[in-house]
């Protein structure tokens, strides 16, 4: 097994990150962290999503956050964007990508999306053909693909048949994500491997979750099974919303450190990214969820 | 590569662990912890250290330790013991097995115990000849092995040259202890694979400590290599002597965790040691160091 050269990691914590976050952030701090993410070399930054304000409050400002941003060459932001109408304002605001999602979950989709798998994927039809016509393109994110909060188990099986009627439908990209942190290595190797047989794997990307301390080891797992796209979360921004207080996304600290250790190209800065990462934990008033930069800012000498 | 059937977990909070915290336990509270520890099925404990309480004021009950825990039947009692006088009073308390120890680096050496490897290593020799009379196995730790504080990068080959002076002197298992946890998978499936050109690897253990969040891809980096035995600390005890604040040995609860998810058998029932943790945790006034332990507890539902 040959290690990646070089790997790219969407940063989530601006969106999925700050989504999750009890305490609000201004669109001004928002600015601030995506451009200082992409001074530290990010490529690939989720600025917002562009849903209803009722139902995630915390991302009403995506306009002004993508009004407000430096972009910076060599940098794509994106947006998520469940409907049409979200995918209208999103163009408008000038997002380069967008993201739809589903669940592997029949639990998880009809308690969060209020709908069944199919009919969640459905409804994406019209972003996707919106998006084809203006040669936007679309990153597929499918949750719960190791464990549900709701359904308990998930067979890789059913993970890759809403993986590949989200490729089908048209999107670059498969996210596949840990939402709930309880995978481990094993798991994820065979995950891989079963969703492999569908979609090419530079198709892949791994989404995990530090709940349970696993998500390196399953990092680690996935780049030995060839996945070259993680996404993570600047100073784990976002917490877990299934275990109040415990950890949700992986940090990108830790990540990017793992990879450096690993030799795999990313482009970031990791001085550059721990500082991004300690001024929001500062502004939100919370020890950075990185180990990374609580080591370095700790270091006795 | 295939993994393990089963893994040796060398339990070290009781004496590494609580070593290295600020507050004081009582030699009641360590029986307890440590009983607690048996119960869950831990197979191996080290029960604490027999060195002069001038140096760690934080062991100097541990004759009462050992005179006070229920043994169990199948759970090995050990303790560290650097000298002839350490080693006489460790058999007298009932130890079943000692250990020395030694650096990867001459800088660590020097301002850890004063002396340079070789030296420190000659001084192990009273011990070893008393070990080998008494008919009592001697366990070896090799400490900085992927990184020195003070000498930075430590070569694999200088870790083999001091792995095998232990084994060759009677160790029958080698511990290599990433001390300041700077280590990733890359740099840990290198490291074995040196030391094992010398060192059969059913007698080579990790030790991982998690300041840079890598010690659950390292043990698994180790478990592909091979690798059977591994060294944590319940609860994460122990925190991060040369970074305050940070993490320090790996939690068992995220090890055994990871290996439950493998498949690969231990003996240890995992409820059973959250609570040995968050007792322990809970009378140190801090929250556990285990994400496995902090997620269990804050769950929703």
């Amino acid at each position: 097994m040959s290690l990646p050269a070089s790997v790219k990691l969407v940063e989530v914590g601006a969106r999925d990150g700050l989504q999750n976050e009890a305490q609000p952030v201004s669109s001004a701090d928002k600015i601030r962290l995506i451009d200082d993410l992409s001074i530290a070399g990010v490529g690939y930054v989720e600025v917002g999503s562009f849903v209803s304000p009722k139902w995630v409050p915390q991302m009403a400002g995506s306009q002004d956050v993508f009004a407000g941003i430096q972009r910076r060459a060599g940098t794509t932001y994106a947006a998520l964007t469940p409907n049409l109408k979200g995918f209208e304002l999103a163009l408008q605001a000038g997002a380069d990508e967008v993201a739809v999602f589903a669940a592997a979950s029949e639990g998880f989709s009809q308690r969060n999306i209020n709908c069944s798998i199919r009919e969640s994927i459905q409804r994406f039809e019209p972003v996707m053909s919106a998006a084809a016509e203006a040669g936007v393109r679309v990153r597929g994110y499918v949750s719960c693909v190791l464990g549900c909060p709701y359904d308990g188990e998930i067979a890789a099986s059913q993970v890759a048949n809403v993986a590949r009627d989200l490729h089908a439908m048209g999107c670059y990209e498969i996210s596949l994500g840990d939402t709930i942190g309880t995978g481990t290595p094993g798991a994820t190797r065979n995950l891989f491997e079963t969703v492999a047989q569908h979609i090419p794997r530079d198709q892949l990307a791994g989404h995990f979750h530090d709940t349970y301390g696993q998500a390196l080891a399953n990092i680690y797992a996935g780049l030995l099974e060839g996945i070259q796209v993680f996404d993570s979360s600047v100073a784990g921004l976002g917490g877990c919303p299934y275990a109040k207080g415990a950890t949700g996304n992986v940090a990108t600290e830790d990540v990017l450190y793992l990879l450096n250790g690993l030799g795999i190209h990313t482009g970031i800065d990791l001085d550059a990214l721990i500082q991004a990462g300690n001024r929001i934990s500062a502004l939100l008033n919370r020890p950075s969820g990185s180990r990374v930069a609580r080591a370095r800012s700790s270091q006795l000498d």
